[in-house]
């Protein structure tokens, strides 16, 4: 991770600004040879994009990605691959009060103590925007895998929104698709939407827990000591936009357990050894055992809210501010297609650097 | 982050073995002119070093650490600072049984399938003897710190162990280093003590929660998007051995927060704008406030114990395995000095990263 | 450098293939604050433009560049500047045949070795073009250094046209810009035209060899051992297109020196020490010495030519190609800009490295 | 290339100082699985041992080298490789004239300017001494080199001492192991013999050119566009201590070319395609033909000499300096198997990351 590159060998390096004229990413590294259209890739931004639900911002944006290198008849070269999605909405909007005020909660007040300066409409690099160009590049990885591990699936999900966990006892991964929580038990919507709404008539927002699943993730993807698969998907998390918490497995959690609930035993099933409980999350020793690969992240409430806040004007002056304008009540909503781009990329990049390394060769047990 | 190697400009790489000859660090990118000697780094190893009471393992590791280059005069150089630690302890017990069978929650499963081999000799390169490397190579970013930021200081403690957490009502720092936990809380220790006896009796153990606090961190460290302050020191603390979850601030919690709560509020002292809460754990957009920097991170429950667990042996037949050895019944007592020096590295890195592109200049607020 | 990425802290990913909808890169890492605007790049890429002379292609492209981020009311913000060259002359020729055989001397047979398949538009990914996105990343560059280093030039030239060698006694600077070679020799002018003019009727072409100087450098630019100054700038000018040799200050002639004779004495001047002359090109030990950092690299003839050449077809079948279409009879020409891009790349590369490791504080003599 | 680590995949990172107590590298992402053991890199670093003739320095260093972790009975597990080479005959000479004053051709004034102090101990860091590490990383890099591509060989010679050129018609690789320069040519040994003799006589040095030659490495190796083959090892070989000038195939004289002459025309034999000419050396559009990979370099003439050269006192007086103590007459000798080791790494290296990219499947010609 340096700057505004992350991966080893499958490397992202995204762009742009929210209120520019455009933003991407340039996917490098992509094995040759994948089918790759843009077909392949906007659906998943298709699911990112604002406006679908009243509980998502209103701001208007296609979102239509354009591959402008790195595929030529439809199919991957290995060169770079440039991504670009055009900002259509940069509604021309009054951006002089937030250009003289930091939002709290927001990265105004940092970006102007580093850079001395900042580009304040819309929260220039620091919107939540940037997801797009990460989203996008989520759906090239996608693609690789597909065809490099057909089996493996990535699905992310809410499992909590405000207070309200939702009850793991009546998921029903059918029911992620129809709700616009993402969340898998249908029974949590009804409520949630209440609460929801609640929170948009007070003119205030909340915070969310996403779950992302890999399901099909060979064993042996991720590296000691540094390069652990745990270790990068906890910077690729903690890095997507207001992320304050990453977990693995059992997670925080892990902390009460004992070392005998903790145990995942391992027997010898049909298909090879399988494990009796994953509170590893799939991975042991920065390496994946094979079994679903499971991150956890809590997303911080939305800081751009309609109640008033205290703050200082750049010149120093103590005021307040109201933040107006488009604004998810819970920009965790959005943050599910983000964490599943994310997971993609990581294990993508790791099936790369693990093929380096060992040729992709797995040691056996019995047989 | 890239194998056995971290950071952007302070960079440290790490090898060596629980069982080999001796292990070690090479720091590189350390600034000239830094006074640094044995003596600066061996307390923090001190600090790490088992043995130190009933609680931790019975090993007996001298850990004195060797400077072999980058060093002159008693001075940094600026160039590679390798350091060296002794195996001293490696007590020539009988490896077959672990060399013959995985042991659950241990990385010897995955080592096995990824590279086919392994070191089984006290769990090789995924021991958590590892760490004095990142100990020490903590100890020289610790003394360059000290020159370059004279206030800032660098913190851990323990503030839950099994389910039972600490009171941080009762929090004193005064009381950290006078028990065994790292707690600061007293009132825990007799707790804690009584509890850990009774795993330990029933051949159990527990997991632990660590808080690692910063203060006196300037401003402006960090950078979007994926060289992110919070996203390196979440790769940072997730990569240490048996870590499943890392929080920055309000950390997993800011999930049931609302924006209102959420919104830490911008006033001016007397030195300059100060925050009136500091739920974002000191890092916005993935830079520097100069408030606290607030890491915590959950361990698991040591994986060795001596509790029958199943498990399959090398040649796929299903058996039980208990770990006998010296092996501490809670590894997360022992995380405190890692965690805070992978703190160290990473701010100092983030240090230098920034220097290199603003110059370290800061935007002014008022004045 | 890692695939389509170089720079440690000011790093450059390019994209785009000759017959793409464009190309283009990314800069990352540039200090905030600079002034920049598309006028401050498009002067070097108009040096760079074909078709200026009948020594370069007839291809006509504007190679008009965007700035499509990371630059805010003028001046640059500190976040990733992406750059983007449309391509308008993509002449919608016949490739078929270029599909069908293998071009001797360019990249087609490598490329379809290693990734299976390849665009064999104008060369795809491998063709000269590609120098254009470099060319936009060394005016930011350029930029930079001009605030940070105001002393700092860069120049290129010829001193090579095939086996003609320009008469370094003659040189003055004054004339580069005064003829379609770059070369400081005059009396060199209507020689190579002669000679070039030759060529170009027989279908033939020439290679040349091309001197980047910078003046002004800061002593203490550069790192041991790997990342020096000097093995950096090697790279960067290998890695341009058709280069096959990189020389430092004496360059392949400092075989042939004693070592009496190579010696740079050193004696104190009215600013400082001062170098009685300069055998190591400005760099020592891989650091800048303050002189001028010289550097020279040979390009091989232009392989597109239009006389037949064996090769075989992608079936494997004895042909002959003759590479029509609008060429360079002298690729070398149009890599003057291109080495003094990379020449400027590097440095404030080494410039802002230099600045995170020590502060861009310099050990004093004397005084 | 990142200071002191060089390799995308295949890592190696370097420390030590030519009189500190030893020195060493770090080799990170070894394939696992390879035999490996000291004897296996000991023999390359007995090459390059100091003292083995009258042409190279008379300090005794046995540089025995220590595999201290990485490898498990005899084989690399694929975690780190740390080597260590102990320095023994630091002879506790008096360096106070060395640390007042600059030597000429050193990188003394330039580790001065850029660190504020040095270690003047033989050229602390700066010294060619570090070469050993490479050297034994080298040996590494063949021992996997060997078991993934058996047929490859990696072969070091001089071709040039001083002015003189080896005669290329008389080159008999079956000499290069039988005179103290490893010279192909052996009528040429008793000339350079006879001037390296007058040389050293006189107080004075030469420098040389050295050639390293890889037969047998696979076609697909490199990568557009930095992280091209030719560009890494022009990288590696001008970092190499003294080097000035890099070569690929035709290299300088690549300018003197016409298109016609330099076309390496392919036909098709029995083995599949074939080159008739081999002026790319190996390489097109950075990446390995199949052919020969033909690397050169230039080294300066040894800096330390026994002739008095003007300087300065570190204090800004002007003096001279006498290099005494045991200097190669032409460190270029010595420089051959160092050449050869990081031509092993860089391939190695490249294997590593194409297998990463592609999965090593080539694209076919025919058949």
């Amino acid at each position: 991770m340096s700057l505004n590159t992350f991966g080893h060998v499958f490397r992202v390096t995204t762009w742009g600004e929210s209120h520019g004229p455009a933003l991407g990413a340039v996917v490098d590294g992509c094995p040759p040879g994948v089918p790759l259209a843009e077909a392949d890739i906007q659906p998943w931004l298709d699911r990112r994009k604002p406006g679908q639900s009243r509980f998502t911002t209103q701001r208007r944006e296609e979102d239509k990605v354009a591959i402008l290198s790195g595929v030529y008849e439809g199919v991957t070269t290995g060169t770079p691959i440039a991504l670009e999605i055009q900002n259509t909405d940069q509604r021309s909007k009054d951006y002089s009060e937030i250009a003289a005020k930091f939002r709290p909660g927001h990265a105004d007040i940092t970006y102007h103590w580093k850079y001395g300066l900042r580009d304040p409409r819309g929260g220039g690099r620091s919107s939540a925007r940037e997801t797009a160009a990460r989203v996008a590049a989520g759906g090239v990885a996608r693609a690789v895998l597909a065809r490099m591990v057909p089996g493996l699936t990535i699905t992310g999900y809410m499992v909590q929104l405000g207070p309200h966990k939702a009850d793991r006892s009546q998921f029903d991964m059918g029911q992620v698709d129809q709700n616009p929580f993402w969340v898998p038990d249908a029974a949590s919507v009804a409520l949630w939407e209440a609460y929801l709404d609640g929170l948009r008539k007070q003119g205030n927002s909340c915070g969310a827990v996403i779950e992302v699943v890999a399901k099909g993730v060979p064993p042996g993807l991720g590296a000691p000591i540094y390069g652990k698969l745990d270790a990068d998907l906890a910077a690729a998390m903690m890095g997507i936009n207001a992320v304050k918490g990453v977990e693995i497995g059992a997670g925080m959690d892990a902390a009460a357990l004992t070392g005998i609930e903790n145990a995942d035993e391992i027997g010898m099933g049909a298909g090879g050894p399988e494990f009796r409980s994953n509170h590893a999350g799939g991975i042991l020793g920065g390496i994946s055992t094979g079994q679903d690969v499971i991150v956890r992240f809590a997303v911080k409430p939305t800081s751009s809210i309609l109640t008033p806040r205290a703050t200082l004007t750049v010149t120093g002056q103590a005021t307040e501010i109201v933040t107006k304008g488009r604004h998810d009540p819970c920009v965790g909503i959005r943050a599910v297609p983000v964490g599943e781009a994310m997971m993609a990329c990581v294990l993508l990049d790791h099936l790369l650097l693990d093929r380096a390394q060992t040729g992709g060769v797995r040691g056996r047990i019995g047989g």
